[in-house]
């Protein structure tokens, strides 16, 4: 039965031929593909984590909190804006918050719409969740038109709504009154999805002081990224009471492990930490960014912890180049261009070296 | 905005009025209402998983393996029936072990078949899911007659037909024979929900044997509760290799957390020692079916951690009337029976003594 695959089995047929999701994972010396965090968790974090999951460990027997209402609460008292408990909800990372949000909001004979190129586990979800997809585009320079959109949405009335900002795998952060003018066109719910807010530059808002205003709006976020804390998987988002139930409804029960309820907890305890290797980041991204420039690449204006740079006639040629020298960057987005997480200043001059010895 | 509430949000119309699954998460002295595992780890296994999650916490600002294949190969290992990693998939309780077999083989057009009383979040997650749900009956002795079974099989034709066994609520196992037949009777796929699978009673079979011959049949299985560790979440499946790749398809990348992982591989290399707690469990839950029987009620034949036991009048008040005793049992089931999960010789000490007060 060795060629017996997925498709002799009676899956649905939109699966057809489909391919998992997901980047090669490679073992190479320098990883700047999806957009970790290269800061470890300090020795003083790792052994509160530790002793946090000691704790849980002796009550591991029994079911978790449902609700996670500890961890909502400090998750909201992280986000500020005058959010809570009843306005935060959690889950195994933001892919399984926007399940969530398409189980509710989504489904068969309702569509969301994105607008490309952004995320695209966005339109992945979508489909699983049996949503249709409505592709927008962005302009040339990774922005969106705001009239062009509102045309597009009173064409389509998407039941979703996605705005990512800032933008993967573009950088881009969308400006507030874009997002305001759009929450307020759309018929339906609003996703802005932040899972970079924490790197963007300074003065670019967050799309958090719009809920108030917006009870159809929803801003996910991650610890996967801040947070460095990708490997524990926890996407969270704010919102209208009203959204936090609705989406009570279609969750799993239990759906939060006691052991990712309590490594979220403390990690948050270490913001201050955590938050200082972002402030770096943010540095060494801004550093990049000027001296790709300066090497004469396009780049776009990020606010997140990587950039897109090109134009490349062959980027192919040029993802396997870097990669033929250790450093395994993204072949994503439109085109000619590339992505490349910001890592450590170690890993940005291995970056530097190799991209001038492909490129020379 | 305080009345505003799910109703008032776009939700699919389907979802409209529910209210979520689960039981009440109350504070009691004795929680024999979700079937936990009374044990709590040994000190020696909080150590263990302790500084597993210290050693997974070094990495934690990476991405997790997307595969789990370490996991995966132990979860293997600990089956037999000579399985591999290719044959199993592990993900965050069996609830999503469940979730992502309806986005695959269910979905709209498409339907479900169980037969009740069950597990009530089968049709949950179906409907969830987009697949329709079909109920059938078990008889009075919360069997499954394998004739009429085939007739309802061949009437409606499932995409997904659910044999859970043992069964939840009842502890009821079905043979082996009952098993094989409908898995060859059914034209879908066939989950055979075995959480409770290391409780049985000595020489009934697991449907893992019939693996090797059914490409369309699907084991599940948890370590919530033999492993006593529901608040970790932890859910897996046994099948065909092509089931696993199939799964792939709809998983959520980095589904699994690199601390659920580190978590459950440790818990794995503990077995002996959790398995001598299941098999003390056993013991307790016979003793528990007897003196029951001996106090002139009746009670389903249990292969489980718990027991099925009736008839009242009015079970609610019995239910009601051990929750004042600090015992809290479930409200679950056909109508003039009640639930109580097996713990420790000192709470079922407490639910003996809390029943006879009570029915008196």
């Amino acid at each position: 039965m060795s060629d017996f695959g997925p498709d002799d089995l009676p899956i649905r047929d939109d699966l057809r031929g489909r391919t998992p999701y997901g980047a090669p994972q490679l073992d190479v010396p320098v990883a700047l593909n999806t957009n970790e965090n290269p800061f470890p968790p300090s020795e003083r974090l790792v052994e509160a984590l530790g002793s946090a999951v000691s704790d849980a460990a002796r009550g591991l027997n029994r079911y978790p909190d449902r609700d996670a209402v500890r961890l909502r609460e400090a998750l909201a008292r992280y986000l500020g804006h005058g959010l809570d408990a009843d306005r935060v909800w959690a889950a195994n990372g933001s892919n399984e918050v926007l399940q969530q949000i398409l189980q509710v909001f989504g489904g068969p004979g309702r569509t969301a719409m994105g607008f490309e190129p952004s995320y695209s586990m966005h339109p992945v979800i979508t489909e699983v969740t049996g949503t249709r997809w409505i592709t927008a585009e962005r302009g040339a320079d990774f922005r969106i038109d705001p009239d062009r959109a509102e045309e597009l949405i009173a064409e389509h009335r998407p039941d979703v709504l996605f705005l990512t900002s800032p933008n993967n795998p573009t950088g881009t952060a969308l400006p507030l009154e874009t997002i305001a003018r759009l929450a307020a066109a759309a018929p339906g719910m609003v996703v802005v999805d932040e899972a970079y807010a924490e790197f963007r530059r300074e003065g670019t808002p967050s799309a958090l002081t719009l809920l108030p205003d917006h009870p159809r709006l929803i801003v996910s976020r991650t610890m996967s990224k801040a947070f460095a804390l990708a490997g524990a998987r926890l996407g969270y988002l704010a919102a209208h009471p009203a959204v936090v139930r609705a989406l009570q409804l279609v969750r799993l029960p239990y759906h939060l492990s006691a052991v990712t309820q309590a490594v979220a907890l403390t990690a948050l305890e270490f913001s201050d930490e955590l938050l200082a290797g972002v402030k770096q980041l943010r540095e060494e991204r801004d550093a990049l960014v000027e001296w790709l420039r300066a090497q004469g690449f396009s780049v776009a204006d990020s606010d997140a912890n990587f950039v897109l740079f090109g134009e490349f006639e062959d980027r192919g040629a040029v993802f396997r180049g870097m990669l033929e020298n250790g450093v395994l960057i993204r072949e994503v987005g439109p085109p000619r261009w590339l992505r490349a997480t910001v890592g450590t200043p170690e890993e940005m001059s291995a970056f530097r070296e190799a991209l001038l010895r492909v490129t020379a």
